[in-house]
């Protein structure tokens, strides 16, 4: 894959699309309605009705390889992934896997990321180092986690290192080096306001993924406030739950209807 | 899955089968033998191979996701954690996934790694701080990443917060916090034979996983010397590409006598 794809999709999307909503797809059969509830066979079809009824509406898409994973429902996420590629081949996908690892084995995480299921980027960890992120940036985009979205985040994210929170000294990493080497996003947490406008001002114009609005409590206006670049772009503020599961008697145009309303939420912040 | 099974395991294969070597699957059919070669259906085949042929010598096995994953071969891991669990049912299985997720999506990997998999541990990434890794020590043992092998590991992971370096507060919140609440292990890389050694000081008896020998050109007596607790054992020590792609005829008969001359250096240091 040539560098940058991923920006340039993102950036198109922001501009054409005038939208920051990132639609996370996160299957969960025991929430799936009418005759689709409990039935892992049918996690295809059910975010292909979500994938197919927000498009327009969303700058990217985030796949959860977990939900995925935990029922053996890899080769649906095949189907969902190529579905997005074919359908919708403006809308970047986030593979939200969260790897980290050395050597040939994160090439590896690499090829299952870019080759197997064709995301635009992936999400991976910082906690290995430069040389476990190398690996994914030679053959795609990368989100790396920051400041994530848990109650709990600062544990080790936020303990001061010459007095810089790791997360920012992580952030200046992104910016300073990983950025000169391909194409590098971070994962800040919409429950954490200030911590996400500080990582702003560490990294300029590098696109940044929010987790953390709707189910979680995040609040729009302010992470747009805090977290947009000059321009007002520069964001994709992911929302799971709140739109997949959006009450109504057709879960579609539900989940349409609440993507849109998010969407302008944010849009009305910028 | 009831709570510190895999320590169970563990100590009861340190004293009957008198061995600290753990050998990893990382299946790269580019390396397999014979009619194999470049065969990714053969996956399985050549991993069973190697447990049969191994399994009396080890303390452990642990396949690498990775490798499946890249290649679409999950069904073949189950097949060989299946493998495990029913012809070698006293060996304990560590999963190598470096997962690392919040909530409702750790829970989920966790599904993956404990159900799914029948593993008796999975490797997880202390990134997200402890509310990441309790949806994991609710269903198995976690092997916590701590100081990894790799060259860049000292990057983040040798940061010093209030004089202790990040690595070191990980290995002590395992050690006070993480233990009381499941069973823990830790990853330290070979690699780095004085950061073993204070890590086993911090940790009292706790398991401790060392890649890194082998390939990576970590010392098997260093590692004992450093890493062992007092009554010699505690350590699972991991070799892979070095004991799956010994030279010889037979590929199986080449692997055990690897396994066997590893397994011995590291007694011989104890």
């Amino acid at each position: 894959m040539s560098a940058h794809v991923f920006s340039r999709l993102l950036a198109n999307r922001w501009a054409t699309a005038k939208s920051l909503l990132c639609v996370g797809l996160d299957p969960d059969p025991a929430r799936f309605p009418g005759a689709m509830h409990g039935d892992t066979s049918s996690i295809a079809r059910f975010c292909i009705d979500i994938i197919d009824a927000t498009a327009d509406v969303v700058c990217a898409f985030k796949p959860q390889i977990a939900y995925f994973a935990a029922v053996g429902a890899e080769t649906q996420l095949e189907m969902v992934c190529d579905h997005i590629r074919t359908q919708h081949p403006d809308v970047p996908i986030i593979l939200d896997a969260k790897r980290g690892d050395i050597g040939d084995t994160a090439a590896l995480y690499a090829r299952e990321a870019f080759e197997r299921y064709g995301a635009h980027a992936v999400t991976v960890n910082p906690y290995l180092g430069t040389d476990s992120i190398e690996p994914f940036l030679a053959r795609g985009a990368v989100v790396v986690l920051c400041r994530t979205s848990n109650a709990g985040s600062g544990e080790f994210q936020s303990q001061l290192i010459n007095g810089e929170p790791l997360y920012q000294r992580v952030a200046r990493t992104a910016a300073d080096s990983w950025s000169t080497m391909g194409d590098v996003s971070l994962v800040v947490g919409a429950t954490y306001p200030d911590e996400l406008r500080e990582v702003r001002a560490i990294v300029g114009d590098m696109p940044l993924l929010v987790p953390g609005v709707g189910a979680q409590g995040g609040d729009p206006a302010t992470v747009v406030r805090n977290g947009a670049r000059a321009d007002g772009a520069g964001l994709v503020v992911n929302s799971s739950r709140a739109i997949l599961y959006a009450k109504g008697n057709d879960h579609a145009l539900a989940a349409r209807n609440v993507a849109i309303a998010t969407r302008d939420a944010l849009n009305s912040a910028r």
